[in-house]
């Protein structure tokens, strides 16, 4: 049973994208914008999910200028950490959900780990990429902080995945993002997560290097 | 704007997987292929992709037995490694994705990375949980080793996402998986990914800890 596929990694992506780019809706997208969904796209598999994606009006703008500052990534959970490119950043993303002081935190105040590691972030977030793809009470604690003051990140991008509070937290995300004076993109629904968030940064880095599809 | 939403972990779990059960065709499933099922689902969000699972016939009671052991997890790649739940494992699963011989392998080959990590799997494969959840070419190389004598893992939890070979290379499991005297879990279709496939694994784990949903 001799098996048929293609071994070489660049032939595997120009012909994943040409795919994407035939199946995928991109009408009204800047070339930036259309980078993004595309990737989302090869992440999840599903061309449709393309109609989910939300960008607020400078969305891309300000998160490009944010990663070419090198400012801080800041990401829910170690999985979307992992999930960027890691030969595109001149620092590591930020990560505190295993930092003993997020445990300690959570466990006397019975909150979950993901909002109370965002405790950590406060003094990272002017300007900063924010990566959310796993937990939507950390979108939630996010925008209750910003709502009370705290800085602006540069770009948020709200990706939770689930059926408690998912789909909630994203559209709270979008409904309250121009009061709050915030700068987004985030996926509609149910659907979300690591793979897909970290996708979302890494289509602005590759953006950033000149890699276009 | 108050934001309303549950901030208990053990709560949203309960109530996550309360709306899975409702949500999610669970008809002729095991105990255990329910559990997987539902982890699957709660990983991408999307009730229909149980119609997409496919279980080999002991794979649940291979995958369970090996992980009761202790032995090998090998993953793809290191979002993979990073989705297994620590808390659940004696040792660390092992990726060769980013040793350095890996890398310089693949230059030299004109193959993929994922490809060539595969070498380095050769003497931890027997009765060990494998976890494919990102390169089709991988999954493919797997299947060929196994086909020219490689040791058998006790179970394959092959679940690449994408356009160029992903839906091929589970197929060709799936297609062989009997002739080759293999246990397998898969997910039929573009879809899958480092969650999904992680998740697969947690669910069995989660199962050897009686945390059942």
């Amino acid at each position: 049973m001799p098996f048929d596929y293609i071994i070489s990694p660049q032939s595997i992506e120009q012909e994943s994208f040409r795919q994407i780019r035939e199946l995928t809706n991109l009408d009204g997208l800047s070339r930036e914008q259309q980078q993004v969904v595309m990737r989302i796209v090869h992440s999840v598999g599903i061309p449709e999910v393309a109609e989910q994606v939300r960008f607020s009006a400078n969305a891309c703008e300000s998160g490009l200028a944010a990663l070419a500052a090198n400012a801080p990534i800041l990401c829910d959970v170690e999985m979307v950490k992992q999930g960027v490119t890691k030969r595109m950043i001149a620092q590591p993303p930020l990560c505190y959900l295993n930092d003993p002081r997020t445990v300690a935190r959570a466990k006397d105040s019975g909150e979950t780990r993901s909002m109370a590691a965002l405790h950590y972030w406060q003094e990272k977030l002017t300007g900063s990429v924010v990566i959310i793809g796993n937990a939507p009470t950390a979108l939630f604690r996010l925008l209750e902080m910003i709502e009370q003051g705290a800085p602006k990140p540069a770009l948020i991008i709200g990706m939770p995945v689930g059926f408690v509070g998912a789909a909630e937290s994203k559209q709270a995300l979008w409904d309250v993002h121009e009061q709050l004076g915030i700068e987004c993109i985030t996926l509609l629904g149910r659907m979300g997560g690591s793979a897909v968030s970290a996708a979302t940064c890494n289509a602005l880095l590759r953006c950033l290097k000149g890699e276009w599809y």
